[in-house]
């Protein structure tokens, strides 16, 4: 689902930045002969996400590693389960191992994370959503594990969706002038997706023609009233400060998305290790 | 600090991955004339880290953009505290902002973490260093971050810098012979740290001539006596498990250096905002 | 609206095409000092696009020429007309010559192609759009010289626009079951284009809930028909075989937009001259 | 002939052009395991060019791919001729569709328009040759097709050969001038070609010492009473406004070569289609 | 006369190999607000070549560093003299020393070594060529600094000029079956050089139209001959083990040109030391 | 030892700067078709280093040829002696032959000097070390070169390693403030090496808790006495105008490292041919 060049890309471009002109403590302490079976495990209960970008690093470096995975994405492994093994050069697996590990648990930590937030709002209609906000260059692997974790992805960037904030209205003058001068210039592919902070908002919005509307910091009280003033003629993304303690009530008021920041610009790497047997 | 060509790289990258073929929205909205002033706040306590990169991406997009910065890195600021004005073109402020963003809030909230636990061991003698657990890519990013919260960057990759893991061990065979293998490949001009997770191998590791020796989820207990054992021949560097909650139990144990994986792997962005007025 | 990197990338890479490790005739003709004064004219009747890439290419390789345009992008200049004047070192104006022309000839020759069609079906409510059969690596300029003639444009790629074609209802398994699938997988803010070749499949398309409708190579009487089955639900796109001589007729069925490959796979490039005074 | 590296390049960068973070439609409308097969008729009389990189455009997506090409470049298919089959996942083949197709269409349209040139001429000793009126950045495969369609290639580009044109002449102070300063700063194993506008200047240039002339915009007549002062010492090289229509009364002049910028600059593009079966 | 670009490209990819994440010497010694003055040294007599490409290194690290240069290439300067004065911040100019010097003192080295060649033939017809034996990657840097030093360019590389060698006449089957091969498939705008090694395949290679010969390790009793065989219809290029001892003795054979790999293969760098005052 | 990306790299940047567009003399005088071996001889005595880059240039031209290599890096061959054979396509092959020989003869010219110095000094404990005055952009075949050939690394760049010079002392303001100033500021893994050039500052150095010592241009006479007043506690680099003639006394001081510029700037390439048979 990541195109390969762009994975491939990063892998290498990480790699180069790891490894530079040489892993000096490998070719240091091995002859280079050595060849054995490197074993990895969850340290905590994860959601598995990015397998196949953790293989490819040790491919990319050393194509004749031998790389078995024991699970899928999206599946959850409880901690102390096997995640793989790898076999083959040693001095290729340790140099390697840094890098693939800081693509995995940044992946799982993506996934594992979403997943809490969807288990969290199970049962009510709203999904999951993510946003912009993730590590610069990385994107595609962010919006993958988040996809993986049960998320639902919003716009890729700027150029794949039409999201009006309030500093476009602020800068273009309203929201009705803003919506008006919109559906003028972009594509008629795409949808238009306006950012409101209350209700008078949302009603402007409605009758601009919005064809998406995100309630920016609103109470649970308003977006109730949202839900009932919308009622159904277009989908409603409610947005920030959404935790794990709050998800549940804001899925509750009716919204049909709510995104979550955190997903990708605070989360906490899974605790994986691989170890020389 | 940081390679201006790199994070020049960097920015151009990111800028290409989110703007793409073009920001629809704001180029829609807009007439491309309006100008404006925008206002960057903190909205929680944070240090601030990467103001010139902050700077940067709106200047690599807009050369016409005036920027000026309310703060220094290594600075605290309050919840609310101003951290800059932006001013000129609005669109190119509206298209730069959330990669502005993302690279600000990460490296505030790298330097942000590393301060607590630099604080948190005020009054001893040990310095809290940062790993190679970075994001694929923006190493020379964290790093520097980490150095602008008042830790110190162990080695930067594999290329300058030798440090013997337990995996480099079991594959070489023990530790001594490790140790006399590499010092005879590596160059001249680098210490050898070797890792260690019990006082028999502290003890093999002096023997064989460590510059510096790695105790690896040892407890203080443990490390208090490698310490006595050592007794000032080399530094020794605790790693494993470290939180805010039991690093200063760590520093007293007289370790001389303290690694911490989760200043880069696991840290929450830093609350910023920016608003047009 | 081009994306600055994306063109000056594209400019670079012509010259390095073009010059390669030198322009041996005018190194070896000239002394290096001559300056002067080259104007360029209109050899046929054209409207302008991309001056600005023009400009650009003479800039890149030489900063101190001086470029003074005698017309915008969108303007139509008779033939003779004179276009702009470019002055500074001669040198570096024959050196620069021929990419900056092959650039704007085949940016006029488009956008002069478009109007053609635009003008041709004035007083109906359809719009002209591009496809994505422009040249390897120039669909932005492509697409920009169409917006500039006056065209519409359709998706940029394959990745911001969701167009479901015959081969992928072949591939899938009817109208009603691809577009089932394809809702589900895809980000809420896209909308969905369905191709269809008959009357029937347009009743099928709207039933499923297409928010477009591609009519594939239909006759003007079964378009007419299905601008009346549709009355206004969703938009009808014209595709195929369209042409000068038949784009009125289509316009006339009522259609909302007609889509031409000829304006980017097969244009003539404008008659552009550039002459040293 | 195209070198492998260059058009490798070309591919590469044509598909991320148009499939960017991936092919949406497809994405969602199929599960990924589709296998079939697909065929490419030509849908006019065509001269191939440009097989292996249409082919190489599926190869480079996806390694699985099967093509099997039904004819050879330089060979001429009449309309609805099976030119190839291409057969593996089906995702594949459509995401590949559109640039694989923008790649041979263009290439098959130069070298059919190049054909008709060089079969007009048939029976004369005159060459059909191109220019730099190319695409920017896709020189070689312009070129190329041009060979494949019987025309002689010209310089590759300003690095290669010397031509000196009427703008260096009016720089540089006339021809003998400039011919003189030229010769002491080219490498020895070039010819040197001089733009003539008139009977006396090719005879300056023969006295010059050219050793090529290039006749520009000059009438029959005067072309021919060229061939009779130039009397075989040099080639003659005709140019300016040579159309289909009147290029054989070119060619009867004696000219031994004539340029054709509308083969690259101005050809329409080949209709080819690929159908799933 | 090296294309900007490229030795753009090189200086900023040899800062990179050599300053990599940063030069912790320089950035540990000095405050970074260190200014003051740098002399440069010439340690030996040499021809100056590449004094902008030793400027262009250090105002490529830093912009605002002052470059006086005492000298212009081409220039003979004497052991002990002046040859530039760089004054601004010396963090700047410790950094990028090494890598401008290496630029220099190779690039100097070479027009040192030509001169002598050129001085030593002196009086007689012919020139000193370089060969394609030059440094991966440095090549437009090599040739250069040959043509300062005084000497004549070969071709740039295998696309933009014909050199028939043994191994090409081993590989086809003999010179005349080669040549008549190759004048049907290049370009009509270059020239065809044959290598031959006797006198008998000297008048091969004229009765077999080639535009230049090449002659390989003869003897200079033979060249001589070859010259009188010749008799000027073609230019001739002694190859093939040139000294400093023994190239006047070629030359005075009456050959055009002499090839000299060793000016760019085994060439001793200048020697030329930069002094902070 | 090389990192494969790296050499991938150079190689393709190689020969794209040889071939460019193609090697116009082997497509035109050989079918393409032509199959035979070529051999590989030393024509000098030389100690071989690079002949796995040697083979990869041949492999990244045409994965089909076959290489077949006769001798080992770090092996010594008389002149005459057969390196390698070399069979498949021969245009393949006549095409890479120029790039691979300009690797292949540096780097077997930086190993055959190396091991002279090597020689030299046998039985005296001295090792002979590489420095930076390598060819930009070639570092790594320079260094690696030179451990072939028996000499050690040096640090590779300014990024990982620490030499306090002669400018940065004079920038600083003396050894001591120096020598206390960088140990606070660079990472605890890297020793610190400074350059002296008299006793007085040998002493200094050794007071203010250098880790190794660079003797500049010293006599051998100051060099022994160096020996006498460190007496172990550091290692000594004899560093300046070491040539084969003088390396011997200079290692016989009892200096730990002697380092040689030469090796790397002012080496003469190895004779090697490449004959088809």
């Amino acid at each position: 689902m990541i195109q390969k060049h762009i994975i491939h890309r990063l892998i290498q471009s990480a790699l180069e930045e790891d490894v530079g002109t040489g892993d000096i403590t490998t070719t240091a302490a091995l002859t280079g002969a050595e060849v054995g079976r490197a074993k990895v495990f969850a340290k905590s209960n994860i959601v598995v996400a990015g397998i196949d970008v953790f293989r490819e690093v040790f491919l990319i470096l050393d194509k004749s590693i031998q790389f078995s995975g024991h699970c899928e994405d999206g599946r959850t492994v409880k901690k102390g389960g096997l995640l793989a093994e790898i076999s083959g050069n040693l001095g290729s697996i340790l140099t390697a191992e840094r890098v693939a590990l800081n693509f995995f648990q940044r992946m799982c930590g993506i996934a594992t994370l979403t997943r809490q937030y969807v288990d969290e709002i199970k049962g009510t209609k709203a999904k999951i959503l993510d946003t912009r906000k993730t590590m610069p260059g990385l994107r595609c692997i962010d919006k993958y594990a988040v996809k993986i974790g049960g998320g639902t992805n919003h716009r890729y960037g700027l150029y794949d969706g039409v999201l009006i904030k309030d500093n476009h209205i602020a800068a273009a003058g309203g929201i009705s002038k803003t919506l008006a001068r919109v559906r003028g210039h972009i594509p008629h592919t795409l949808k238009v997706e306006v950012e409101v902070k209350n209700l008078q908002e949302v009603e402007e919005a409605i009758i601009s023609g919005a064809d998406l509307i995100m309630l920016d910091n609103m109470t649970n009280e308003d977006m109730k009233k949202a839900v009932a003033i919308v009622n159904g003629k277009v989908p409603l993304e409610a947005s920030g400060n959404v935790t794990l303690a709050n998800v549940r009530k804001i899925a509750e008021t009716g919204v049909d998305f709510i995104s979550v920041g955190a997903l990708t610009h605070s989360v906490p790497a899974s605790d994986i290790s691989l170890k020389i047997e």
